[in-house]
Formats: C-alpha cells, sequence, structure tokens
C-alpha cells in the first residue's frame, strides 16, 4: 500500500483511552514522597494541591487504560487525529535509505502537543466545580495551551511565565490573554516564595523550578483554585499518551513496524507520551524498539544528572520525586528551546531509562537550529526550537542509514511550530548564536541541596 | 452521514486541474492593456515581466481547466488537501440553526492560503531556467510563502515588503530569512521609483502598489529575473482555485450544498480561488450561491470604489487593468489587515461582482478583531486579521438564520492564522484599537488619478 505525505486517521478512530504506561512497568517509578515526612504521599494530600480526579490518576499506576471522557474527546476533534508525516523531502534531500516519519502536534494554536493535556485538566477542574487553575510556563507553550482550554471551559487562569521567555516571547503572551488568561513574569512579587527568590537572586532570569512554586502558592492560597502542571507528573504522560497511540494506529495501519523512535525532552510530557505505547510493548516482551531521548546539552538531566529524590520545585513546596536531575537550584542558561529548561525529568521516563528501555543523548543549540532550517526548507515546516532536538537525531540515525545501507524506519515527534521563536531564529541567522555547556562544578553544586534521604 | 469536525480529503482526490473561471464567463474581463499605447497587452510583452508561461496562462480566458503539473501536486501534498472544518463550536456558542463550515488554509508555515500560488509561480521559473524571482509583500504572508516555494526549488527570491509592516511584523522578516530570501523594506533606495516615491512622499508607510512597482523594475533590470504576483492577477486566481475545488469536493461527499459563501477581499486571491467553482456553476446557470466579498472598511474598493482602468502600481510601471479601484495613488491608513490594503481588486472578482454573482459588504477593524476573539475561543484556532474579516460576516450571517430560523449552510474561507498578528491583538487587548474610515474626498482625489481612456 503506498503510504500517504500525511496519514490522517479518521476521527472515530481516536483513542477512547489513554494508555498507562506504569501498569506494565514490573518495577514501578518511585512514588512520591511528602517533602516535610518523606512518606508517600495520599490522596488526600495530593488532592489539595490537584484536582481529586488528577490526583488519582497521578497516583494509579495500575490500571493500563483510562477511559477519555467524551468533552475530552469532542474537544480533541478540532485538531487530533494529528497526522503522521512521511518526510519524503527529507529523505531524498539525505539521500537516506531511511524511511523518516514524524507525529506533528503543531498544528493548533497553542502549536505544540501542551493541549493535550491542557484540556484533560481543565475539564476535570470543571467538573469538580472549581473557579479556575494556576500554572507556570517556559516557553509559554503550556500557557498557550492551558489558556485556550480554560477558555473552552470558562475557567479563570493565572499563569506564572518565566521572566526571560516573558520577556524574549512578548507574543505569547498576547496570546494567552487573547483567550482570556492572567499572565506574571516569575518570580513575582505576588507571592512569598517569588519575593525570597527575588531576594535571593536579584535579577534572575527565572526558571520553571521558580515559577512552579509561585503557581503552586497561587493555587493553595485561593478558594477554589487548583495547581495544573505542563509537564513531568504521571497524569500529564497519561494524557500525552494519545500521541503515541495514534502513531502506533497510524504505523499499524500501513503495516510499518518503527525501528527508532525519537523525542526531545525536557520534562518528559511529549517523550513519554509518543513512546509509552512502544515502551508498554517491550515490557510486555512484545516488540523491541530503539528509543532515543534528546535534550539539550544545556540542561542535561538524563544525560548528566543523577536519579535520586528531589524537589520538583526551587520553593520546595511540592512533593519529592525520584528522578534524574541538575538539582532543583540548577539555573540553566537562558536558551532559546525554552521548553526544555527544567531540572528533572519524569519519573516514568527517569525510571524507563534506568531500566534500559530507553537511551538517551543531548545536542547542542547551534546544532539544533541548523537541523531546523535544513527541515524546514524541505518540509516546510519551521519547528519550534523544541523540537528540532528531535530532528537533529532523526536525520543522524537516517545518515547512519546511509552509510550502513539500512531501511530503518525512524519515527520522531515533532511536538510544535517555531512561529513564536523567531527571535532566537534571528539570532542563528545572524549568526550570534552561542552554545552553553555547564560544568561538572556546576552540576555538582546544585545537586549537592538534593534532599538527604 | 455524520460530518465530522474535520473533513480531509485523500491525497488521491487532490485536483488535478486548476479551474479558470474566466471561461465560463460570457463577459470576459476587460484585458490588461499596455500603459504606452492603451493596447491589450501580448504575450511578449508580458513575457518580458512574468515567465512565459505564466504569461500564456494570465492571457488564457478560454480553457477551464488546465493541468496541474506533478512537482506542484507533489509539493501541495506537504499541506494539502486542506481540512474543510465543520463549525460545531462556533454553532453551538451563536445557538445558530445554521451549518458552519470554514475552509482552513493556515495549517502550513506560510500561515496562508498564498503558498497554494507561490509553489506554481516558482516551479514555471525553475522550469524557464531562471535565476529567481522579485516580489513586493504586504503582510508578510505571500513573502513567507514565495520565500518557502523559491527555497524547495533553489531559487533566488528578493522581496520588497511594505515598509509599514516590515516594521509591525519583524518576525515574518525572519521566517523569509530562514528560507533565504533577501527581504528589502520598501520604499527603498535600490530601485529608481523607489526613490522617487521617498522623495515625493518623506517618511510614507509605503503601499502595496509602491512595493510592486519595486519589484517589477528589479526584476526587469537583473539577467535572468521576473516579477511574481500573490494576488490581483488571474493566473493567481487560477492557482486559488484549487481552494474551492477542494471545498467543493469535500461537501459533495457529504452531500451538503452551500448557501452562503464568504470570502475576505484584499486584492481578490483567496475570494476568487475560494468561489471559482461556485461561481461556474452560477454562471453555468447550474446552481445558485449567495456569495460575499468581504473588504476592509479602511479600503474599500469593491464597495466605494469605481469600475474602471486604472494602474496596477503607484510607480505606473505595470498593465493597466480594469477593476474596482480606489486609485493608484490611495494610501491606507496601516490598518493590521496589511494584506488587504490593495487599492485594486482582481480583474476576475471586479467583473464577477459587476455582473451580479457576488456581492460586497465591509467591516471595521474592532469589529473584526472582537469576531477573532471570539472564535478563537470556541473555535481554537487563532485567526490572522485577514480572515477574520470572513469570520465576522459569516457569524452575522449565522445569526440572521437564528432569527429566522433557517438551517443555512454557511461556507468561509479562513486564509490563515494570526500569529504574526499580535501587535494587532497586542493593540485590541489593550482597547487601543482604532478604526477608520477614508472620507468621500480622500477617495475622490486618489480616483482623479486613474487614467483618461
Amino acid at each position: 500500500m503506498e503510504i500517504p505525505y500525511k496519514i490522517y486517521l479518521e476521527e472515530n478512530e481516536l483513542p477512547e483511552s489513554w494508555y498507562n504506561v506504569r501498569a506494565d512497568m514490573k518495577k514501578k517509578p518511585a512514588p512520591l514522597l511528602n517533602p516535610a515526612t518523606h512518606e508517600p504521599v495520599t490522596l488526600d494530600e495530593l488532592s489539595h494541591v490537584f484536582c481529586r480526579e488528577l490526583a488519582e490518576q497521578e497516583l494509579n499506576d495500575q490500571d493500563a487504560y483510562i477511559s477519555i471522557p467524551q468533552e475530552i474527546r469532542d474537544f480533541y476533534k478540532m485538531y487530533r487525529p494529528a497526522p503522521l508525516v512521511r518526510a519524503y523531502c527529507l529523505e531524498k534531500k539525505l539521500g537516506t535509505p531511511a524511511h523518516i516519519y514524524y507525529k506533528f502536534e503543531g498544528n493548533n494554536t497553542s502549536g505544540s502537543h501542551k493541549l493535550n493535556s491542557a484540556i484533560a485538566q481543565a475539564y476535570y477542574a470543571k467538573k469538580q466545580g472549581l473557579k479556575g487553575v494556576t500554572t507556570e510556563t517556559g516557553a509559554g507553550q503550556w500557557g498557550t495551551a492551558l489558556s485556550m482550554a480554560c477558555s473552552y471551559f470558562d475557567l479563570d487562569c493565572q499563569v506564572y511565565m518565566v521572566k526571560v521567555s516573558y520577556e524574549q516571547k512578548p507574543f505569547r503572551r498576547e496570546v494567552m490573554r487573547t483567550y482570556g488568561a492572567n499572565v506574571t513574569p516569575s518570580p513575582s512579587m505576588l507571592t512569598e516564595v517569588g519575593r525570597k527568590i527575588n531576594e535571593e537572586f536579584p535579577g534572575t532570569n527565572g526558571s520553571l523550578g521558580c515559577a512552579i512554586s509561585e503557581a503552586v502558592e497561587a493555587a493553595t492560597s485561593q478558594e477554589g483554585y487548583r495547581y495544573v502542571l505542563g509537564s513531568v507528573l504521571s497524569q500529564v504522560l497519561l494524557h500525552q499518551s494519545v500521541i503515541g497511540l495514534e502513531t502506533k494506529a497510524a504505523l499499524d495501519k500501513y503495516g510499518v513496524k518503527a525501528d527508532v523512535i525519537i523525542g526531545c525532552a525536557g520534562g518528559g510530557s511529549n517523550l513519554g507520551g509518543l513512546i509509552s505505547p512502544f515502551a508498554g510493548e517491550i515490557l510486555r516482551g512484545e516488540a523491541n524498539y530503539d528509543i532515543i531521548a534528546v535534550e539539550p546539552k544545556s540542561c542535561p538531566s538524563l544525560t548528566r544528572g543523577q536519579y535520586v529524590y528531589d524537589f520538583c520545585d526551587t520553593g520546595k513546596v511540592c512533593p519529592l520525586a525520584k528522578m534524574y536531575t541538575l538539582g532543583s537550584g540548577f539555573m540553566p542558561s537562558p536558551i532559546h528551546a525554552g521548553g526544555l529548561r527544567y531540572h528533572g525529568m519524569s519519573s516514568v521516563v527517569s525510571e524507563l531509562y534506568d531500566q534500559g528501555i530507553i537511551r538517551a543523548t543531548s545536542v547542542s543549540q547551534t546544532e539544533i537550529f541548523k537541523a531546523a532550517e535544513e527541515f524546514a526548507r524541505v518540509e516546510g515546516i519551521l519547528p519550534a526550537p523544541e523540537s528540532s532536538h528531535a530532528i537533529k537525531v532523526a536525520m543522524d540515525e537516517a545518515l547512519k542509514c546511509k552509510e550502513t545501507g539500512e531501511a530503518k524506519n525512524i519515527v520522531f515527534g515533532l511536538t510544535g511550530t517555531g512561529y513564536f521563536d523567531m527571535y532566537a531564529y534571528g539570532a542563528f541567522n545572524d549568526g550570534k548564536m552561542v552554545d552553553y555547556v555547564p560544568t561538572d562544578e556546576e552540576i555538582a553544586k546544585a545537586l549537592a541541596d538534593t534532599p538527604k534521604m
């Protein structure tokens, strides 16, 4: 059967359930711990921060499938199933025998896959009768997605945006405002933790860790509010499994077996979502795949971090998570792939990595923009810097196939578009982009602050 | 048959030919005239400015179908067939019995329908063995589309960008540069006509008319270059007919007969492309539709202009066209819908309007941003200001149905996304947007300068 440029599943092929990879893991990800007692957090404790049903999903490592409510499926239909694209033009340009596919999540106004979880979280908040939600955002993709979701369900949306992104990406702010959200640069003076961080690190660029602390404080100090998060959490990976399920369904429809699966990894939401069903097959002994997580050299939690319990936020108010981490005080340079600046990695992804189910690599900023430009010129889509990490490694793998003559099926996640990253592209076009790699000392210093267990 | 949220045609349902509505017009659009002799331009004359095959298409008012070359169809497959979306959420929000559909052309990096003609024009330039092409761009959508198309066929791309857009939309410039184009603000000091306009109107914001003159001069004064244009021309409407053909095929597939068809109108490329096959049915006496062209109150060529021969550019170097015009010296206020600032209207659209096949209306800037915000919040897509003209009128028509109880099928063209228009959305969000309507005197003054025939 000839494979089209774009494989679109029908709306009735949209997954009816999310897939929870934890259910198929013999060794489960380590539980979240109460930061005061170091005991596993309870559902009641978590429900002070998250909506009840999301807290349940967070703790659920037993059920492999969790039904997607009809209201969420209806919203999904506005932009899903997302296309799985056969990169014919890129293959031709590279002269590779490999077959390259990418799952494109950028065809919605949030410009990324983040909307998949945003709408789920807004739905459960509405169902619980809340007034609104608070969150943090880095590059602004998550904040945009959440503002769209909240607007759809008529919820108040308060976004703490990492200061460097707030300044570098003013247009994202306007998108969020157009959808009715309130956006505050973080660290701000609105919260206790924000004031403290501003005092300790005057002029700081901010970090996702800071912004999380602020958003959590804002949620727990206002009646009728809960906190929502766009990555890292197991509930988010659960929602994002829709990416992997659709990808697998599209490949199956054309009888294609993936060999290599590649995703960029910041907090792990895209990667975890994309690979979940494939990792599940590996875990159940049904198939084998070469799964690669790609992270920036400037924020290399998997490749250079430690697998320990750590704080999820700079303010140390959240539960402790066991994860690959650079230390909650790690302050990445203001790299342009703002969505990949988090100091830690999803517990699920961390555990899969520790078990050897997936491997990881890191790439530098200038490399990824070079790959992004090459991709844009042949495939027509101007990619987000985050997504370009996966593009770079997919191109490398395809070039390896050119050497070996192997016709591997390479699948990668194209998480979003770069339309709000034109400052970064401008810096690249002007030859002014610099690479930053933290020293061993910098990482060791930040790691020294992990909690003593 | 239940209609999905998004109707995607298969790749093998992509039209194999463009449809040339002029072939079905008993009274043809008036011919282009040589500005010196006032005689119809010949193929040879036109071929100094345009590629030979495009010049042939420009003059061809006899052949109803012109085959789409395979290379162009292959490129189309990267982003076409474009979805026809059933606006279920908007219908629900408005409480209307009407069924609303929109043909969404924004799912490509140029962010609009412009790519449909850009790739065709680049293809013919390459086929003719040219080094490159020159063009003008207003909002930057056309320039972005052309830079993508030229990058694909490895052609040099020189873009003269209306100065106000160059300044208001710096990010568009970076997209074009990422695709390898040279972008110059117009009027520039690089061309004779640019220097003259700068001298006559110091500090001018520029206009499409100026930029066209500059691009034409640049094309005709360089060896191996031709000029290409993103709207107004009959060849462009021909290429854009792919929009209407897909729309009709998608509606036919579900047995839906359109009642009202709405498109925004600047130079006429989107409107002409969308409505062509429907107008053809009216012209052949096979069906009836209520077709509405929507233009901005600030640049109302159809609703307040005159149907006369006029200059297509400020520099008066191009052939004369008979069209609804505000006069080639008309300088629209720096409205945010930069793509709708042209002083004239496509000859084909003008003639269809004059024959009563379509009607026209105009809307103000603040109205359209209000509609845009409402649309974005329920349908999830942040629309381009240009497209929002059609949204506004589609919503008005749907609300009329609410009053009358009619379940009309309303179809409109959603030409693109507003991701590069966030300054404008910001002005709207801040309540700082103003409406501008030219006085009768202003229009009369500009019209006084049309050529005496």
